[in-house]
């Protein structure tokens, strides 16, 4: 236990960067033991008491099912108590108050916020300003624009760990990015994540319009992840160790513009399944549309609904560590 | 205890015909059980701990006050924690998303759904997907469109059988139901219960355009419950046990048909409550419109509130039920 | 502990005029005691289990953040389990159910309901049409239009009782009020609670449109409480001992009137918070707007983010004292 104590602390979660390989390691550890504890009553009711003396804020003002639900559960399992605003129309915003003051003000009841909001950087901005106060609170990014989506990115580290536990660990390993990568949060907050794992090569998949960002690609030259680019998935679905799955972000259009693309390439169906190699898996950050067709969901190789359920699980880990209660969990 | 082991376990709730007689009987007692326990802090406190290690989604999307705080405040009762969906513009459906994977992903995070859906069978359909899936869960059938509202059904029987207890039951009781017997699920649902008590007379009084449908009144053919049915309620007032009101659901209109009728002899008052014999009763699973005048509330037999209030406790006894965890309330 | 239970039980809480002094000094022991026992996570986990029985409904039809907030922590602070309706177009009020009706069923399931209403008096008097019924439950005024806010003006005394508790307290203190004297429920509850204060002097600086009203200027001569009426806020400053400032309520405009008015010599900057006296200290309700600059909230008379946080602690006094369980707490 004592090496422990050398990890760093975490506080807000706010991008991907700002995670280090044994902060990895220890919400990997951390997920694990959580995981076994939630299969017992005993182990539940036990998880309940850690945090019981907390209160969390979820404030999403973009739309949201998974990662909405999947914070408020983990919350949840930790005895956290919540409070949410989905609709700002029921809110003081229409009485013309600052998004600031709004926020400060879930800063006097509660003791962490979890927020989803429309412009790249805003959690990070608002967190800066809140430390200045006297009594500044974890914020947690849980999505902000087209920008980043930390915990997201936690989580799917976590499954492609899980997945190839038995073979060597993510390292070495192939990920294929597919769809929406310029304005796909996910896998922009994922490759960041990527420096901490060896060998991992990665092949951007894309029309050519909506190819990864070149903050993303010139961080991949910077710290020596080896990448290609290519419009052809299945030319090269045979060589992916994980097929990272992503839908057009068409909220984010100006002017319709993905509407015109042939998008059908970038789908995977029960057809071109074939081309993956058996132990592959496939991913999804959710909500698909017809990126993934649902004959597939029953194909072992579909990781994505557990994928979904890891999400939950890796953010109790998060809050635990947030908190620093996460070894009266290890040593459980 | 023994005899108890005997009685089908519950797991999805979806319509009432998949009760049996023994099924009530045992939920009737859990249910009395619970509403004792209820009754000091000792006992909520102990029912709080019976299910502290569940999760439960409340998914409602059409209008619902009284079936959703009820099945909440069954939820809260026995410690599980909730999740609420109410408003789907606030949710990942916005962004394309089918609703069987929205669905799914509840069951990714939570132990029950209970869910209010327009869509008549569609709350069978998705318990029958999900059922193929690696973590079915059960679903609770809180309202689908004009079909079914299987848990009303069931605390309208707790309701019937609480107050002809010292009557000899259910058994051999005339039984009224008034008003839009075409649309409403709820004389549906209660209907299908009835065959499990000997001697019960069904009046079906409703205008013409809204009688009851054939499907019901074919299943009371099939298992010899005699039934009238007649627009002529004043004259029948006087033979009811229980007269069951229910209001015009005008949102199944089509071209506003409902708004054409005189419904005022559909009505009940101070004046026509003299028709009623002293041992009778009023239900209305609300909400009301003029159905049942405001001043009728002060009479003894306007069972309504109570009917209500027993929604709750009903929905305690089903979810204990359903978790196989109504023992340890039987035996407390 | 014995000359506690000489003091006043606490039901329904629906204007400031029903609080006597005595009340008032115990509700500010609870808080003080709250405060102290929220401190440790013992002492929360212990205010948890208080009234950990008990099932709240926090129906809010206006818009609010922070009264809403302030009583859902406060009651997850205590244990209570709640239930919440914030838009009335998910309930059933859009089948045509009467408010009545809408309200009674709150009362079949919980054990008090914390209501915001635009109409003035609503609140009083639906409580008083539920006191007739079988299971009348407590009702908490969280503001009922432009007439009352009685909890907030019960964290506003609070407020004012610590910043003044090295000072003598609040007797003799001269407090401004300024801005919407006129529509602003938070200034009217204030002043009637102002009557259990010796010496105590109001300003009233607000324009002459929006001055404060007659009843409540008639209600300071009945209780002799000292009071002037100007639009000189700059000239007054130096004799506050706190200045409460409120923003306009247009949402009570009836032609945009108030659009019309230059509001700017009612605000507080750095550059006339130098005519303040050291030891004043300036309060706002929230939400603001332009009454208040921000950078004054790093001036350390500024009260109003800790006046937020007293809000909370002071709505689980009110909680506990109306369940009959303070002692509890105070003999902690």
């Amino acid at each position: 236990m004592e090496n422990q104590q050398t990890i760093q602390p975490l506080f807000h979660v706010l991008k991907s960067q700002q995670f280090t390989r044994p902060l990895l390691d220890e919400l990997y550890e951390i997920t694990n033991k959580v995981r076994r504890l939630a299969k017992t009553k005993e182990g539940l009711d036990f998880l309940r008491t850690i945090l019981s003396d907390k209160r969390g804020m979820l404030y999403f003002v973009q739309p949201s099912t998974r990662t909405f639900l999947s914070f408020l559960n983990a919350c949840q399992i930790l005895g956290i108590q919540t409070s949410e605003i989905r609709d700002t129309n029921t809110s003081s915003e229409v009485k013309g108050e600052s998004i600031y003051d709004t926020i400060r003000t879930f800063c006097s009841y509660v003791d962490v916020v979890i927020m989803r909001y429309p412009k790249a950087g805003f959690v990070e901005e608002i967190a800066q300003v809140m430390d200045q106060t006297p009594r500044p609170v974890p914020f947690i990014n849980g999505g902000s624009g087209p920008d980043q989506h930390p915990t997201q990115a936690l989580l799917d580290i976590y499954t492609l760990r899980q997945s190839f536990k038995d073979l060597g660990g993510l390292e070495n390993k192939t990920i294929m990015m597919v769809g929406d990568l310029k304005r796909g949060r996910t896998v922009r907050s994922l490759t960041y994540l990527m420096k901490h794992f060896k060998g991992v090569k990665l092949i951007f998949v894309a029309p050519k319009y909506l190819q990864m960002g070149d903050d993303i690609k010139t961080f991949c030259q910077d710290v020596n992840i080896p990448f290609i680019e290519s419009e052809d998935m299945n030319g090269l679905l045979p060589e992916a160790d994980a097929v990272y799955m992503t839908r057009i972000q068409d909220e984010y259009d100006l002017n319709g513009e993905s509407k015109a693309l042939d998008y059908s390439k970038f789908h995977i169906t029960v057809d071109n399944l074939k081309l993956l190699k058996p132990a592959s898996i496939i991913m999804h950050p959710f909500p698909r549309r017809f990126e993934i067709n649902i004959e597939v969901d029953k194909d072992p190789r579909a990781m994505y609904w557990r994928q979904e359920r890891n999400g939950m699980w890796t953010r109790v880990a998060i809050l635990a560590k947030i908190f620093n209660v996460h070894n009266k969990i290890l040593n459980m």
